[in-house]
């Protein structure tokens, strides 16, 4: 699904001890509003969980790999019973010798899901070791979730939000209000984002400083702010177009709820509220919502810092005015 | 330098929305004052920042980092002179065609060091410049730091303290207390923590959920909890050894503060108070404190997840209990 | 598909440099002829190549992306019309900001496939630019297909014979004729090829010396030996089961062909014919053959390997013997 | 040391099936005698072997380690009292839990190392043996060398010759002779070998097809070949600067010997005499000379391969063309 919110303004709120991160996201909002704005996509949404179970040799973990996978309604049934807020939408398999992982995925609504999958797993897991006994409960989370750990299966399988911010500026606008050129960032970002983290040895990683913003964003709104370990796992685009900077934020990784724990705490509520995300609409669009506006708040902020950093002095000086303005 | 300190017993503040982490670190807890206790390690300690310049060919670029790399006073003496409390500590370089990337690293005492890293880098950078005018500004952070964001540098070269916390347990205990053997926990633990996360394509990352410890941890005690990026990069071993378990829990990249920003607020500084960081000791023996207790928290945490999940329906079972026992 | 040959016995031919691989691919068949034997199973087949089409934005590529998946037909005719030897099998999808990635996948017989991939990734490109025209060509071939690279995607989508070979040992064989007890391979493969791997920043692989062998079955079979970077990716696992040693190699991306280039010299032929491979069998079932051979080599020679490592000083005192031996 | 041999054109011999690849490398070599030239820069030299000792303890382990890096000598003596050809160059360690991973690096003159390193790493665990008695032998190989198998640690701290090869070519010998753009190609460059490489979860690898030209080169002389693991780690960069095309490649991995396993063949000895690899020169310089050569060689079929890329049908048409033209 698209998401294709009405065109509007919001605040989103920032839960953070590293204050320049406001005035940051907040020169790249005053951007998206001297420009057309920021056009944000949701493309998938699904939470995951893996189960492991030990079959005698390889040759009979691979056969039941693959029986399952053609015949993914015992998981189906098993996963749907668990609940009346999500349903199963997928599964993947690997065999390692005699061990068998399943990677369990569902659509968990208006919930980031963690419970929800978790609790679909073991009843997934009843089911399987009962039709197949000669495999054996292995554990109830295999780390192919890939829950809180950084992981490339997350990404080209899905968890969570796949969300897509993205803004077209004209060079004059980068000019005057982010003291660069759309040439000049288009380069730095391929040369610390993609050139530096590949060098780093990053896996799935080109940008910036997601982790602050998706940080701040989900302290304010009560999510279970570890996902921010896959949530960092995003790609930074800058290329120059004739007299345009196309900047964009893709983020495979956002897990976001709107329910859920933390969600009744009353500034969360008040929050959650404000950004028109707790409103009555079929389960799944309060969330996706909040996705989009998480991105689209993180674009903001990593567009504001990679102009700064085209600049030798820029960064140093303005955090220290600054941390002066500060008590 | 190994940290050894007396042998003690402290509570650790834990902010989380996911209430079943506390009875679990309490449960790992509880396990350490049955035994010989957590034994803890920081074996290193430095913050790092990457900095990027651009040269006319790869052939001055390769030359220049040589140079450099055999001659860091240039780089030293513009690290120490920007501030007192941290000192220059090494420098190591990459070089991809003519760009030039050199990682900057320093000890930054009690401090997580972020914004001293900075700044130290930009006078480094600046020094650079005018040492090597064929040299252009590239970017001031080049992510090769690497900041939040996953990376195998980081554990390979250090960022943070590199912490291990370790515990040996009789077979006995194991059974009583965790209800599980040295030899299923051992086995679980490989094939969930070290082939799932092999197969899930992870990076340098084998364990259970040390993300969400960390995350309690850092929010209770007032860190940049963007930092359990990498934070979460860390191994979890188990192994039977005659009739014990001998668990430990590796974190190379365990980055905590008890200086900075954050660390103002009366409920941190209360936090920090009643874990004894707050004392009268030499720069950095606070923040390395601080480490070793985290470390400990986090294996208690970890050793109690995973003898839950040797058995089939106790995490779930558990969880359910815990959430009716909720208002 | 699960390969089940008749159990029989065959002469593996290795091109090498390094002779010492004889002996120890030897001393590993002699194992499996003293136990019940080496069983292989190859789980899947496809050849990949991704095709990248830029839009002229987010949310054009992720719409467009969507509106493929769930039509396929398009890139299913335009692949199936260009060979009579392949065919379709699926296709993935990834979009970062406004590009757009398609992995396209087919079976490709007894063909490694690269070319005939090629082929139908041109005309699949081709097909999608006529009938989207708002995509530009971006790519014929865009590093997630992915060739002869690294890559966490190979293994978790599929490319060349996911292939497992599986061998159940005694304790005894494994002392007289391995001099090592199932514990200690087991410890040591769990010490090495994972925690070894995971701190050296390895993806998605664990073992000891794969490519050595691949090498040397590619270059006597006449494949491509450049693919022996994907098949690399390899897990070894080894466990001790009751008295046992329960000892597998999981290869998830064994590349092979038993015809196209390189299959007409006559030291291939020879080789091939000896081996089984050139017999009249639906098309597909010669490479299989061929990989699930290459998978049982393989593991003879990982297990002597592991085997020796576990003795202080048997590796370089056997390699030192061997090289007195030679003229 | 930067390599800087005279200005001398040569020919490369190329072993391969896939035979398009000759005329491939071909048309990059005419772009370099139609321009200044592609530079080459050879800036460290190493071969590694990890050796693993287990400690009683976490502390232990850690504390030993820091010893053995602050005082080296222990390994240097063991080291070079095994060979004439090579000495020690540096150590590095890492300790997970009680487990003690020492990288030894030498430098190991004409020769790739293999054998010379992993005799010196047997001595070097004998000495540490000794010395540390609480220590106990792990295995001899230990994974973080890392030999044959992707990781991100040999690109950052060094294993084979360090290689970077750079050409600069303007815009109208672009045109006429690779029928592209600086632009263009620099487009295409970072779309496929950065973000498509980045999506596919490859860890330091960005690069088109330097797998390819490895095995051809290291095949005709005489390289153990199952280093191209490694070489394929590479990265490919290509900038516009004012009218030209900057374009590198930089191979951190590359592993060549010109004596050794394998250069007694005839065939082998006519090559590197032809390459000029076969003089009296200091030990070593036979072997960076050929590393510089085979880096020039792999950059001309890249930079080929890409330039056809950018057109949308000309891979596939001359790949046909050549086809036709064969036997």
């Amino acid at each position: 699904m698209v998401w294709k919110g009405e065109q509007e303004t919001f605040h989103i709120p920032l839960a953070t001890f590293e204050s320049p991160l406001w005035p940051s996201t907040a020169r790249g909002a005053k951007i998206s509003r001297l420009t057309n704005g920021i056009h944000v996509a949701v493309g998938d949404e699904r939470m995951a969980r893996s189960i492991l179970l030990e079959a005698p040799s390889a040759m009979e973990a691979l056969a039941t790999m693959q029986h399952i996978l053609q015949n993914t309604a015992i998981i189906r049934d098993a996963v749907n019973a668990t609940t009346r807020h999500g349903r199963f939408c997928d599964v993947h398999g690997q065999v390692a010798g005699h061990l068998l992982y399943l990677r369990i995925e569902m659509q968990t609504g208006d919930a980031a899901g963690h419970n929800m999958v978790t609790a679909a797993a073991e009843a997934a897991l009843q089911a399987i070791c009962k039709q197949f006994p000669h495999l054996k409960y292995g554990s109830l989370s295999a780390n192919m979730c890939t829950d809180k750990k950084n992981a490339a299966i997350n990404g080209l399988l899905g968890r969570g939000h796949y969300t897509i911010a993205e803004i077209r500026i004209p060079a004059e606008i980068c000019r005057q209000h982010l003291r660069t050129t759309p040439a000049r960032l288009a380069k730095l970002n391929q040369q610390k984002n993609w050139v530096g983290s590949m060098l780093a040895g990053s896996v799935r990683s080109a940008n910036a400083h997601v982790a602050n913003i998706l940080l701040a964003a989900y302290l304010a709104t009560g999510q279970d702010a570890a996902n921010i370990v896959e949530g960092s796992q995003a790609f930074t685009l800058a290329e120059e177009q004739e007299d345009d900077l196309l900047f964009s934020l893709t983020l495979p990784n956002l897990i976001v709820g709107t329910v859920g724990n933390g969600k009744h705490l009353p500034f969360v509520e008040e929050n959650l509220m404000r950004l028109g995300c707790r409103q009555t609409r079929p389960n799944g669009e309060n969330a996706t919502r909040l996705a989009a506006m998480i991105g689209a708040a993180t674009l903001c902020s990593e567009l504001s810092l990679l102009a700064a950093l085209t600049n030798p002095d820029e960064l140093m000086r303005t955090h220290r005015k600054l941390e002066r303005k500060q008590p």
